[in-house]
C-alpha cells in the first residue's frame, strides 16, 4: 500500500450517523476525502445538515430511509445512533468503516497523525487468530510473529470480519463509571491489534469500527433504541454480542486495539444513565444468553445465523420483557430488508 | 506500595537456573538485593557458580537436588532450564519471580530502568478477569477502567495467580522462526497487561514469569525435558498448558504483557531445532488435548487437579509416545515431592 495512494478507494464507504452540521469532516479531509459518505441524518429531517465542500456522499434522512425500506423502517431506530446501520444496508462497497462525529485525528506517541482507516484497512486484510493465544499480540503486525509453543496448524488464521478501534481522551465508559470518575481520561497508547478469542465476548464500540460487509454485515444489526424504546446506548454492545456469537460459529475473526481516534467530548453522564438504567440490569441476563448461545451446524450464512438467534432472543430474553420478543422480530425484519437490498446472489458473486 | 522499599520483601523468592557465573545480577542489583534468590544449578554439580557479593541467596545443584529428593528426584529434569522449577518447590514464600541468566533490566519508552518485579507484583495484587474482554486491557490499571458495556457483575473479577512478562529484543521464536528470520527483533513496547481468556490457551514462556505459589505452585511443574529425554524447549509451555487448565477449573486468573525484560542473546536455532523436533508434531495434538481436558468438580485443590490431569495424560497423549507415560508418571512423582517438603497442613493455613 503505497502511502499516496489511499487503500481500497472503491471498495470502503464511511457511515457517519448524525444530528448536526459536519464540520469534524474537516480534520479527516486528508484522509476521508478519497472515500465515499453515507451520511444518516438522524433526528427532524427537516434539518439541513452542512457538509464541508469536497467531500463525495449521499444523505439520508428519516423520510429517506421511510421511502427506501417502507413498512421495514421499523427496524431502524430513531433519535439514537443506533440508526447508523441503515448505511449499512444501502451501502454497495465490501467494507464499512463508521464513525462518530465528536471523533477527530488521534497523534501517536511520536506527535504524527494517525491514519485510522489506513490501519483499520490493515487489521482486516490480515487474518485473524481466535483459537489460541499470541503473547506478543498481532502476529501478522511489522517485525512481529508467532511465539514458541504456537501451534503450526494455528497459523494461517481465519478471516478478519470485524476491526474494532479504541479512543484516546474520553474513554467509553458507562454512566456509573462516567459519574463515579468524571475526569478519568485516556491517555495510555497501546500499540497493539489482538484477536478476540473464541468464545469470548467483549464490548464492541460503535465509535471507530470498521467490518467486512459480505463477511458479517447482515450481523451489524443495532437493534431498537432511543424513540419509543426503553433502552439506549447499548445499539453497538447489542451488535458486537451477535456478530461475535456468529463469527465464532462462522470461523471469522475479530480484532480490536489500534487505531485510536481521539475522543473530544464526554456524554451527559445523566442522560446516559437514563439510558442505560435498564440495560444495567438487562445485561447480567443478556451476556449469560450470549455466552451460552449455539447456533446449530444448519446455519452456514450470516443470515441464517442471525435469524436463528432473533428465534433465541425471542425464546430466552422474552422472558425477561416484552422487549425482546419486539427486538427479535425487528432482526427478522432487518434481514428481509437487508437481503431485499443486497440480493443474495449478488453477495454471493461478489464475495 | 513506597517506590523506595520494595514490596512483598519476606513473600517473594526468586528462582534462577543456571548452568555459569551470574553476573548479570549486577545489573539487577537495585531491584534484586531485597529478595532471596534460590539459584538452581544445572549440569556438572562439581562447577563452582559465583554469585555476586551482597546477594542473599541457597544455590542448590544436582547433588543438592537428589539428596532433598531422594528417588522422587528423577522428575526434575537434567541439563535443561526445565529444573528451575525445583526452586518453586524448595521455595518457603508465597510468591515466585523467575528469570533467565541471560535477561536484562529493559527500558521503558521514557528510557527510565524497569522494574520488572514491581510490575509482576502489582499484576498479582490485583484481580483478573478471564469471563469477559476488556477493550482498555487491564482494568484495574492505573487510570483504567471497565467500558461501558462490561457486565458489573464479572467486574470483581478472580484472584491472579500468574503474571507473564515479556521480551524486548531477541523474541521467544521457535526454532523454525528464528532460522527463517534471523534479524527479527522486538521493539513494540506494549504499554498493557491483560488477562488471558477463560478457555484459551497460551504460549507460557520461563524467563520472565511470576506467581503465587499458594494458588498455583503444585501445576507449575516445568516437565521432564533435556537429558535422557526426546524433547527439550517444551517446559515451560507444558507448565503453562496445564496451569491454564486448572486455573480455569478453579476460578484463578492469567495475565500477560508488561513487564519487559531485555532478552540479550537469541539462543542457537540448530541446536533449538534438534530439541523442538518432536514438539513439533506433538503440540499438534497436546493442544487439543489441553482444549478438551475436563477436570472433574470433585477437584476442588491444585494437587487433585494435577494428579487427574496427570492421568488424562497418560491415557490419552501416552497413545502418541511412550514419553507421555512417563511424564504422566513425573507428574505424579513432582506432586509427591511437592506435598512432603510442603505438607498439606502448612500450605492450607498459609493461604
Amino acid at each position: 500500500m503505497a502511502a499516496s495512494t489511499p487503500p481500497l478507494k472503491d471498495e470502503l464507504d464511511i457511515v457517519i450517523p448524525t444530528i448536526r452540521n459536519l464540520d469534524f469532516l474537516e480534520m479527516w479531509r486528508t484522509f476521508f476525502q478519497p472515500y465515499h459518505l453515507i451520511i444518516v441524518q438522524d433526528g427532524d429531517p427537516a434539518r439541513n445538515i452542512k457538509v464541508p465542500d469536497g467531500f463525495d456522499y449521499e444523505l439520508f434522512n428519516r423520510n429517506d430511509i421511510n421511502k427506501i425500506l417502507g413498512p421495514k423502517a421499523s427496524c431502524i431506530s430513531f433519535k439514537d445512533s443506533a440508526c447508523r446501520c441503515f448505511g449499512y444496508m444501502v451501502s454497495k462497497k465490501k467494507y464499512i468503516f463508521t464513525i462518530d462525529d465528536d471523533c477527530f485525528v488521534a497523534k501517536d506517541p511520536t506527535g504524527k497523525d494517525i491514519d485510522a482507516l489506513r490501519q483499520h484497512i490493515n487489521n482486516l486484510l490480515h487474518p485473524s487468530t481466535p483459537y489460541f493465544f499470541n503473547t506478543l499480540y498481532d502476529p501478522f503486525s511489522d517485525g512481529a510473529d508467532f511465539v514458541r509453543g504456537y501451534p503450526f496448524s494455528l497459523r494461517e488464521g481465519v478471516p478478519t470480519a470485524v476491526s474494532h478501534g479504541l479512543w484516546l481522551n474520553i474513554p467509553d465508559y458507562d454512566a456509573p463509571t462516567q459519574l463515579v470518575k468524571p475526569r478519568e481520561r485516556n491517555t495510555r497508547y497501546v500499540d497493539a491489534v489482538m484477536t478476540i478469542p473464541k468464545g469470548i465476548l467483549f464490548p464492541m464500540c460503535g465509535m471507530n469500527l470498521a467490518f467486512d460487509r459480505h463477511l458479517i454485515g447482515p450481523a451489524m444489526y443495532f437493534g431498537l433504541m432511543g424513540d419509543g424504546q426503553p433502552i439506549g446506548r447499548y445499539d453497538d454492545m447489542w451488535a458486537g454480542w451477535c456478530v461475535k456469537v456468529i463469527c465464532d460459529h462462522l470461523g471469522l475473526g475479530i480484532k480490536t486495539g489500534l487505531p485510536y481516534i481521539w475522543h473530544s467530548k464526554a456524554s451527559n453522564p445523566f442522560v446516559n444513565l437514563k439510558k442505560e438504567y435498564k440495560g444495567i440490569f438487562w445485561q447480567e441476563e443478556m451476556i449469560p444468553f450470549f455466552q451460552d448461545a449455539i447456533l446449530p451446524k444448519e446455519c452456514t450464512t450470516v443470515q441464517s445465523c442471525y435469524k436463528e438467534l432473533a428465534k433465541q432472543v425471542k425464546d430466552k430474553l422474552g422472558k425477561i420483557d416484552p422487549y425482546f420478543v419486539k427486538l427479535g422480530d425487528a432482526m427478522v425484519t432487518w434481514i428481509d430488508a437487508w437481503d431485499e437490498l443486497n440480493p443474495p446472489a449478488k453477495a454471493v458473486t461478489s464475495k
